[in-house]
């Protein structure tokens, strides 16, 4: 035990809801702070409870589990949105701080209340509609031409809960789903009562964009540079920062666009913006995220202040880090269970390029898993990719042909 | 439980002995790597056993926890160098892979064992004598002009064990020392038996340098640049890489002697080379520390690849990663128990500084005990200064007068 005249700086309980590679590295982000992390994990063996002392197993829908944990920690966040929004709004009303708050999270969990709320911001949506049937699909599609993208409002990650509808014949696929088996637990499909199907007009995009904001409870914000991402089957790949040939004046319209929309939503935490960006330079928001982000991770070396600590230091309420990239240009690759099953014998070879610089997330690989990632500050767009890319091929364990 | 047919990539497990700070910062660098930490701490509560889930409790200087602990680990690192060398033999003789290994590391140990080799291998010693008694050490004085230093061969660390002698009035204090208690437990003063006291030839320094090597098993190695290194009461107060005017090419040479060092010794891990320089630029090897030192801190966001993760990559065999620096300057400077105790609660205003990079150790503050430090990447060497010199003494309580 410690003296009574001793106080730990540790004191500060920051409870993490989900233990997935998010949280993992919001650890690394938080013990260089003093700041001590609490862990709500689906399992003693996912990727952050294998990084967190203080780790306990529970269910993210079970409203026992999540109050009890709630108890013992002094802010609430998260490593994914799936906590029900009706839990959070008791927890909040219980006077816990949940950051970020359910009336901002639920723009992140319901993608008809997210598309709703930015219409009333002006912010660029596609068309689109909820629709209650197949009908009121095909009646969308035959309006704004086919294909369509329906999605599910609530529940989908990673490319599920979205299908791209080519024609009235496909149009029932989306409802088929609806009424099939939802999330794993009892209390997960309770909590996804309520979900619908949203359309939305297909947009043949050029490239997708992010952008991410750190934002305090006070509303102090700070916004990152624009990335572009690859996506590959719904499940980020690939992102280089800042956005290749993105004019200045585009890039910083588009801050202000998640800057602008962090402040509406009341966003405490990391918020994420996906966009679609079109052949003449014009985007749309694709979805919104409040947490640390795929999209983002560039930022552990390639900023002064990654979104993991940023994070943290928005639901903890300090100022925030600088955003400012360190390179001229920052690549990231995601690493996806592939061939390799030995991501640990392989990372002699890729760690024999010096500068690159490797995140494994201690998860059991299976095919098309994320099990981690490497990114590469450089010079120049091509060869830094191309440094990104023969890293994560090695540890995928793509072939040499 | 996993299923039979996946695999953990965190199933090589680096035991490390000892759970102060550097510890918790190989944590901060094994995570994401997949590296799994284990920890032999000295209670519950230390810095790095707030931080790693696989910490046991234990006593460095007892054989039967260490080999305990070596059992369920890959290969065995240090915190510190205070376990006996002949227990560190012993192990290695059981087949445990000790890295750095005890006929390398009984040189950070031993002082008089690192005198005879600096000579061996012709690197700058200070005039140096083994003295068995207050006569011989005035001997010494009369012979290399007072002051002369003292040190206990084993055992001092932060200025413990260390004494100036002004004149043969004084030269009876390190016996006196010597002959009185030693470390706080039966086996550690067991370990202590055979300390002599080395006299030293006073260095009149302009300023004190370091250099860290990162060496793998096999000779890989690479070197830090050089870094000015301030201390107080014997204490690492602040240091500025690289250091300031200090020549390309005698740089260079620093870096080859610290090489030639760790080539010569068979280290493994991280050497720190901290040389004392004279008026006139030459300089004499002042100590050796065979794990990641204060004096590399800065490269935490300073540098490409951390001393903690080279020290990591190099202990368990992986390439090591670049030690390049990733900013003109960059100043580290500690944070000592002062009158603040409540860090946490002065972390709003360090970080207002969006530039400024926080590390608290998680312990409790005592005063003059290394609590943190904080690192400022930046152009020029004076503001880079003023910035990491407010922050620690915000964090350290200095009053605003």
């Amino acid at each position: 035990m410690l003296p009574l005249d001793c106080r730990l700086v540790a004191d500060l309980r920051i409870g993490v809801i989900g233990g997935g590679q998010l949280a993992r590295m919001m650890q690394e982000a938080a013990l260089p702070l003093g700041l001590q992390l609490r862990l709500l994990a689906e399992g003693p063996q996912t990727s952050a409870a294998l990084a967190v002392p203080h780790a306990a197993v529970g269910d993210f829908a079970d409203a026992d589990a999540v109050t009890a944990f709630a108890r013992d920690v002094d802010v609430l966040t998260f490593d994914h949105e799936h906590v029900p929004t009706g839990l959070l709004h008791a927890l909040q009303d219980a006077g816990v701080a949940v950051r970020p708050g359910p009336d901002a999270l639920v723009h992140a969990q319901d993608k008809a209340v997210m598309r709703r709320a930015m219409a009333e911001l002006d912010a660029p949506n596609p068309r689109w509609r909820v629709v209650a049937d197949a009908d009121a699909l095909v009646a969308f599609g035959e309006e704004t031409g086919w294909p369509v993208i329906a999605k599910t409002s609530r529940g989908g990650y990673d490319g599920k809960g979205v299908w791209r509808i080519d024609g009235p014949d496909a149009a029932a696929t989306p409802f088929a789903a609806l009424a099939g088996p939802q999330g794993p637990t009892e209390a997960q499909r309770e909590a996804d009562a309520g979900v619908v199907i949203l359309a939305e007009e297909f947009i043949d995009f050029a490239r997708e964009l992010s952008v991410l904001v750190a934002r305090r409870p006070g509303g102090e914000a700070v916004v990152y540079p624009v990335s572009e991402t690859v996506q590959r089957d719904g499940i980020c790949h690939e992102t280089t920062t800042p956005a290749p040939g993105l004019p200045p004046q585009r890039a910083a319209e588009l801050q202000r666009l998640a800057l602008r929309i962090a402040e509406a939503l009341g966003v405490v935490g990391i918020l994420a913006v996906e966009l679609m960006e079109r052949r003449d330079g014009t985007v749309v928001v694709n979805e919104l995220a409040m947490r640390p982000h795929n999209t983002g991770h560039w930022s552990i070396e390639g900023a002064v202040t990654s979104q993991f600590e940023n994070h943290l230091r928005a639901v903890a309420d300090l100022p925030l880090g600088s955003p400012a990239p360190v390179a001229p240009v920052v690549v990231m690759s995601n690493v996806l269970g592939g061939t390799n099953d030995d991501l640990l014998g392989t990372l002699p070879a890729v760690l024999a390029d010096p500068g690159t610089r490797v995140h494994l997330y201690g998860k059991a690989v299976k095919p098309g898993r994320k099990v981690g990632h490497v990114t590469v500050c450089g010079d120049d767009v091509a060869t830094t990719r191309d440094a990104a890319r023969a890293a994560s091929a090695l540890l995928e364990g793509a072939s040499d042909g």
